[in-house]
């Protein structure tokens, strides 16, 4: 059986060799959040037109750049997920190069899509195996055969350090999660607000650690439009959980800072300017806010879940009954 | 000075003309929103990418792709939203196409572009002359150049007839939005759903609707996007609009509307399936549904405003101080 490595290799290779017109990351909730990143990298390192949908919408919209010299890229953990399991189907038959990351090979997904890259899981695994780290690996393979750069072998080589990068900065917000989940957790409605390459995982620990695994109302606000509508919500009780990151657009996350403080008593900051970044050069550190961030918001959805007595793992509906 | 129709031709034939590598929408807020259909139908009919943005992460993010071959199209009420003039100043200095619709001429966006396309607003304004009638225009003055099509033509026909079109569907609905107002006045948080080519609208209604002019907390959840979080939260008191299209991604919002009524007792919606398609053809009314939507999300928003004694005009912090 091939190793992950080599699996990754097969695909990068295939990617490389096609004529990559335009790259579609397709997955859904958790797995399509992931993906926001790598299309924010994507779109400030390469010209390639990149695009991310959720499984369902791309494959009913079927978009007209869908064809022959796409490289689509799905991800679902079980490869079960029948939506993603289509839109490699109807990327196959478009003639894409398909490449899939699941925790399980041999399932629906994998069999469907023509490349598989197998990603590890849970506590004891190897961040850097995981399906963060597994993309990341994707993102910057590609972009170093295409312009070949040491800053992104620097990034490749950092990226083995995830686990103890992650490990670091969990301890030091260690206190900070389980203050917030104890003084947040009588809340029916926690916001949220990132940019950037942060958005992702802040639209996860929206819909998938409050929405789905707490039953807390929520909505990942982008910092930059929170100025254009949402920010009227705004008032003294109103609790927002706000990620700085350290990419291009931090000054957004600023500036929602700012104003979100003066008006609101219930403001958490994440920011990624005060992570402990032993390991990581500080041109990287835009690049691996996020795969930080992503651990930190499981972290506090952590102890928010231990505060309020309610499992993460706990659901009323998914796998429960068919929808 | 030039008529309206004289300046959308001048912006398309400019868009024709240069390589148009790619689009990028850029608005902030209500006039990002408004966008996304464009994008929806562009991705559907025309292989070029085609992007939205928030226009301060695309100032900060600065895509890659963004160039002398690119066609920007811009948008902002007052012609003053800070983020969007920048954001055609940027496009300007790469040498990008920029086209700005705005309700005032001489605006700073006005100035900061290269072709401006001017709109008309209000209650006795032709809609057809509106933002999102003028957009509607060039987009399929664009498709229709791009591969000429009678169904384009009909399009750009049938919306000169928008204004009757939208009075015949509100007073179609006059009841139902009053009922809404009434019915839903006390709750404190109204969740949005919607795909395709009615996310935007549908965006619009909870971030500038809702949120911003009612203070009542919302998210546009995506129809598919649904089942893999969001829906965990669905109970019998959990408010919902849900928004159902013609276009290609109405089986979602069917399948969002099944779950979320068994589960919810507090289910709006609103089913472009109903309208009074009253001189619009059937192969076109996927396109129109969501200029409709736009027009009955305002006329249940401004049922709610009745309802709730808070006018849709109240602010606390937009236009009242710096931010």
């Amino acid at each position: 059986m091939e190793t992950r490595q080599q699996q990754l290799e097969r695909a990068v290779q295939a990617a490389l060799a096609s004529k990559m017109e335009n790259i579609y990351f397709v997955a859904c909730g958790g797995s399509m959040a992931l993906f926001l990143p790598a299309q924010y990298i994507l779109d400030r390192e390469l010209a390639t037109p990149s695009f991310v949908y959720t499984a369902n919408e791309f494959v009913h919209r079927e978009p007209k750049g869908l064809g022959a010299d796409s490289v689509v890229v799905l991800c679902s953990h079980s490869g079960t997920t029948p939506e993603t399991v289509n839109a490699a189907k109807l990327a196959r038959e478009k003639g894409a190069i398909t490449i899939a990351f699941s925790n399980e090979v041999g399932s629906p997904l994998w069999e469907a899509a023509e490349y598989g890259i197998q990603y590890d899981w849970g506590p004891e695994s190897d961040a850097a195996q995981s399906n963060v780290g597994m993309l990341f690996k994707l993102v910057f393979n590609i972009l170093n055969a295409k312009a070949p750069n040491e800053k992104y072998e620097r990034a490749l080589n950092t990226i083995t350090k995830l686990k103890d990068i992650l490990t670091r900065n969990k301890e030091q917000h260690e206190e900070a999660a389980k203050a917030f989940g104890s003084a947040y957790k009588r809340e029916p409605l926690i916001y949220a607000m990132a940019s950037g390459s942060c958005y992702g995982p802040t639209y996860a620990f929206a819909a998938c650690l409050l929405q789905e695994m707490q039953w807390v109302h929520s909505n990942a606000i982008h910092s930059g439009e929170y100025f254009h509508g949402p920010f009227e919500v705004t008032d003294y009780d109103v609790p927002f959980v706000i990620v700085k990151g350290l990419d291009e657009t931090r000054p957004l996350d600023e500036r929602a800072e700012a104003f979100c403080k003066k008006f609101s008593e219930r403001v958490v900051v994440i920011d990624a300017a005060e992570f402990d970044w032993t390991d990581v050069g500080e041109d990287l550190r835009k690049y691996f806010a996020y795969l930080i961030v992503n651990g930190l918001l499981r972290q506090y959805a952590d102890w928010l879940a231990e505060h309020r007595g309610h499992p993460l793992s706990v659901r009323r509906y998914m796998w429960k009954m068919e929808y």
